[in-house]
């Protein structure tokens, strides 16, 4: 039996966290052989449901359970841990502004940041989902100092996903069909979806749909999903939000398929004229635990400009939070 | 690639429902290179909001997920089905007695069993997990004629989970080093968890726990579980229950692990002179897609006297619902 792995929830008793916790605890992330320890971190008031959480947790009787772990306090939540899934964030109150709201979940990222730094095992993956979650990444990055620093990551994997499933519906060929979706730059509604080099059944995206589906249809109803579903249902995405935590975590710590590529927000280096010091969406390819960026692909005016644009969103943010960037 | 199986899901709008689509989606109850037809069944009010989960169930990209239908009329939804998951149920409304609730309940599984046995595939597995389950499950095989009546199940699976849970607590054994646990009879308030032929990490249960702590503790507290979850969570138990569905057909379908058995409602035949005519909780093992019980364990007195109040309260609902078992 291998030694159990200790995977990090936050804000655990939310709707994402719901989904996310017992998918992890029965495998589907890390494997059918990897034992897991559950760190389940929410605040103060949350605890008596998480408790609850905690009940229906041992009452799955999964084999690959082995401790769990609840508190509102980061330290002991990461303690050695070795995966920090980063769901929990302020949303948006009452006359809350938008830099509000900004600052408010940069203060928190912050001191997970630094409660990471403290406690988590030195080699931890951390994925963050709470939103604004690639300036929260940057956050938690810069405030996290003796970590290794490529491995604060934001999830732009459900757009990918939802990507996907619009370009699958629009050519009636299964999303098992489809390779080498991109999405650039922020999860946020300037987020670029890129069919570019997509593949479709073997064919190029390209050949299949038309420009104007793609400018007036496919990108506005991947950015605006999220809206769409909150319509629908009547509260926003959870478990599609907690299969794609699942696939970014799966596939960076197990591999991506041969010959595709996923989309993960990761630190810029450069690549694509995306200055350092912005975490921003590229497809990557995942090897050894590692993520590559995929390199030499052409990119055309186009797409330039939409990638520019939601590099430029990333820059205000970046400015709205500069005080805790150290 | 194998040809796709089509699973129908009742109640698919409701909290188990929408833990449970997501799972079975991706393939834990059915394998990995199983793909798969959803058919989500509800009532016409929740078609709407069931409609936000198809985006989201599109949104996840799952390989396996061929094809999504969503209804309101249950012959769709179980149109040549191999697995039909019935999970909605109504609820207890005010000033609703027992007795209203049951037939309530027996009018909606009698449609169901008609539905199924004009539409289904002839070997379709049908799980009951809408309460009172064992009755309903009943009631829906009375309905199905034509269709394989051993094949008519009710769910202990999450009674079951949850005594290994206690008594791993208890012995401060990991739950995977616990085998043979049983529940017989009704998943309800009477139901007996037995743990007379368990053994934990080799050893026979009754050697490390008082009996005292099986009567006063053990017993009540699988049968009052839920009960337990609902107060600490707010709200029922979602995921767990979802959890155990994934169990119970995933054993059934691909069988139980050597050595060890299940717990599962099924129709009884005369074993452990538990009477044809009720569906009841016995130890099962399965093998190339069906359930054997397991026989020729001894049954001492005070087991016996448990399996007989759980019987007779199987028999009073009967009672209540004759009138629909034609």
């Amino acid at each position: 039996m291998k030694q159990a792995l200790n995977v990090a929830i936050t804000g655990a008793a939310g709707h994402i966290g719901y989904a996310l916790a017992f998918r992890v605890a029965s495998g589907a992330m890390l494997g059918a052989d990897q034992p897991i320890n559950l760190r389940l971190l929410e605040i103060t008031p949350a605890l008596p449901g998480l408790q609850g959480i905690v009940m229906e947790l041992e009452d799955c009787a999964f084999p690959l359970l082995n401790q769990i772990t609840v508190t509102d306090d980061a330290r002991t939540a990461f303690r050695d841990c070795h995966a920090a899934l980063l769901i929990g964030a302020r949303p948006r109150g009452p006359g809350m502004e938008r830099k509000d709201l900004l600052l408010a979940n940069a203060q928190i990222f912050s001191a997970q940041g630094k409660a990471l730094a403290e406690a988590a095992d030195r080699n931890v993956k951390v994925l963050v989902v709470g939103n604004p979650a690639n300036t929260n990444a940057l956050i938690a990055r810069a405030n996290a100092r003796g970590l290794n620093a490529r491995n604060f990551t934001a999830m732009t994997r459900l757009d990918h996903n939802r990507a996907l499933a619009q370009l699958s519906r629009k050519t009636a060929t299964h999303i098992s069909a489809i390779r080498r979706m991109i999405i650039w730059g922020n999860h946020s509604a300037t987020q670029y979806p890129d069919v570019s080099h997509c593949f479709v059944d073997g064919r190029p995206a390209s050949k299949l749909v038309e420009r104007k589906w793609l400018e007036e249809s496919f990108i506005p109803d991947v950015q605006q999903r999220g809206a769409a579903v909150i319509k629908a249902r009547g509260s926003s995405s959870a478990a599609s939000a907690a299969s794609a935590v699942i696939d970014h975590v799966r596939d960076w710590v197990r591999g991506t398929p041969e010959g595709d590529w996923v989309s993960m927000a990761i630190p810029a280096d450069g690549s694509y004229g995306i200055p350092e010091g912005v975490v921003y969406s590229y497809p990557v390819v995942c090897r050894g635990g590692d993520y590559e960026i995929v390199q030499g692909l052409a990119i055309d005016e186009f797409s330039r400009s939409r990638m520019q644009a939601t590099l430029k969103e990333l820059h205000e943010e970046r400015e709205g939070v500069q005080e805790l960037l150290g």
